[in-house]
């Protein structure tokens, strides 16, 4: 095959991240022409202009580069065949549309699920360690351990894990160490896939609260998961017990969690919500045993090489005419965020 | 051998945490003769007449338990055997003039210590997360992330650890699934258990703590060791590193930690300080980018038990005449905090 035209669309910050030392020149060195700019010094006009005027048939794009009007694939007489998105939700870059038209999108994929599994596992330990409340009072206050003060281990503590994907695999073989036994509710996971992780199943979202210390929400957000945690299976966690979420907030019911979680029983981690940013006026942010994050959870700024690395793997794929990882089809389109 | 009379002189709490279930049973079926006493209802004079009265060849003590005159074996006509601590430090218990004269004593030893290597574990994800700054900002505030929020993770760092006792060994077994390089500087450890654990060795503090991004400082306390970590160890730390102390705050000049910490380009996480409790004007509590625990290392709360569990094995193995694990020599004795 014929190495194909690049356009790279990313800021200095999102090339400095995504593609490392050398990492940005072997993205050069994949083209027949090559061409980078930075969307920050664009606007609408010369954003389609550029595109008009390069004609790539790859566009390497990511959170800054301008959307696709619907009709660029007509207006570059289709010579724009793949767009290499860097990150996550393609939504701001693409419409449905031009999926429908035949471009092809990729975006990370599961490259930063090991991060945000990393992420859950610290959250579930800072948990049980009070982390949050120490934190807090230890920074400009007077605050020590007394010999009432608590705390939690995640030694001997049972695991659920509501959802079975790439991150909950992930966040199984972190957790090994620790020698924990590991339930997962996700009914349309094979057997096969469990025993391999030597994850049991439960039978129910029911069971899965209240059976366990330590939940994992990574469920995928689905019309039919949406608000499907509801106050009584966050009431059924036992005491002392934690809920972290680092799926999607929208498949719990948020006001629920910030009842449950008032009541000081149990102990809540959260990375993602239903509403972001999270609203200042949000009942999370007043709770004193909740640990707040904003969706840090993968990939960290450090780890944006992996994101980078398989974005090149692809390209290197396209070129070969071998079938690319991570596409996003019509039906992920519809179910992302 | 015959069984033992045990006193157990403990707290309903040390009594329910480190002697949880059929625990406190299994210890009494242990004995020939037990007793129960509580130290929060004894002065003094109370608890050497119950030590009189009773005459136990076991004592199984805790934090709250009174100590023990120095002269208690001869007024006991040498019946006390053996003083069985639940927890760590003897020094409030026994003086080592009781020691001397022949009393054997036990703590808990390493059964801790896997809770104060998953401490540290988490204590340098969230530090490379920077939760300490999330936890406080998103707390009452309205943070959320902008464009130019960082963040670390532990894929792909390198880990040095300052010392290779059990909580290090046990740190590097959590440590497994990251898949992370580790380095240490241990001068007194043999190859040979490096190799076991997959460690390599450093063979000088300037090259572990310059050639690692994540430090974590298990070093025993010894006079070679006080102050041992100078200004110009963490300040060659790589940018974006980060300084975790679960072993001694004495190995280290803090007043230098402070400083180099204030600068912003590592983060600190302190469990230990030389000072405990930490005093209401030290300067890390007004250090923004530094986590502060409260010396709550190991054990949790909830894993107490493991060290009562600990004591029960030493009471058996003292039964039947076999080699106590834990014993608090001289030595020990001395370099104990």
């Amino acid at each position: 095959m014929t190495s194909p035209r690049i356009l790279a669309a990313v800021t200095e910050t999102e090339r400095e991240t995504f593609f490392p030392g050398r990492q940005f020149d072997e993205l050069k060195g994949l083209a027949s022409s090559f061409r980078h700019v930075d969307p920050l010094t664009l606007d609408e006009a010369a954003w389609v202009d550029t595109l008009s005027d390069f004609r790539p048939e790859i566009l390497v794009a990511c959170w800054r580069t301008p959307p696709l009007p619907d009709d660029i694939l007509c207006r570059l007489d289709n010579s724009l065949r793949y767009a290499c998105y860097l990150a996550g939700s393609v939504r701001k870059l693409v419409s449905d549309k031009l999926l429908h038209d035949g471009l092809i999108v990729t975006n990370w994929g599961h490259s930063i699920s090991r991060t945000v599994a990393e992420c859950g596992l610290m959250m579930a330990i800072a948990s049980l360690r009070r982390v949050p409340y120490w934190n807090r009072r230890m920074y400009k206050g007077d605050a020590w351990k007394t010999p009432e003060t608590a705390s939690g281990s995640l030694f001997g503590r049972r695991v659920g894990l509501h959802g079975f994907g790439v991150i909950a695999r992930e966040f199984v073989k972190l957790v090994q160490p620790f020698g924990v036994p590991v339930e997962t509710y996700s009914p349309s996971v094979p057997d096969s896939i469990l025993e391999e992780f030597n994850v049991s199943r439960s039978h129910s979202l029911e069971a899965l609260f209240s059976e366990n210390d330590v939940i994992i929400e990574l469920a995928a957000l689905t019309p039919e998961t949406a608000r499907i945690v509801k106050e009584e299976h966050l009431r059924s966690i036992p005491e002392g017990g934690v809920f972290v979420n680092i799926g999607r907030g929208a498949t719990v019911d948020e006001d629920a969690l910030a009842r449950v979680a008032a009541e000081g029983k149990i102990f809540v981690a959260l990375d993602v919500f239903s509403e972001e940013p999270l609203p200042a006026d949000s009942p999370f942010r007043k709770i004193e045993n909740v640990l707040l994050l904003p969706h840090l959870g993968g990939p960290t700024t450090d780890r944006r090489q992996d994101a980078g690395a398989h974005a090149l793997e692809n390209i290197r794929r396209y070129i070969r005419g071998e079938k690319l990882r991570s596409v996003v089809t019509a039906e992920v389109y519809a179910r992302a965020s």
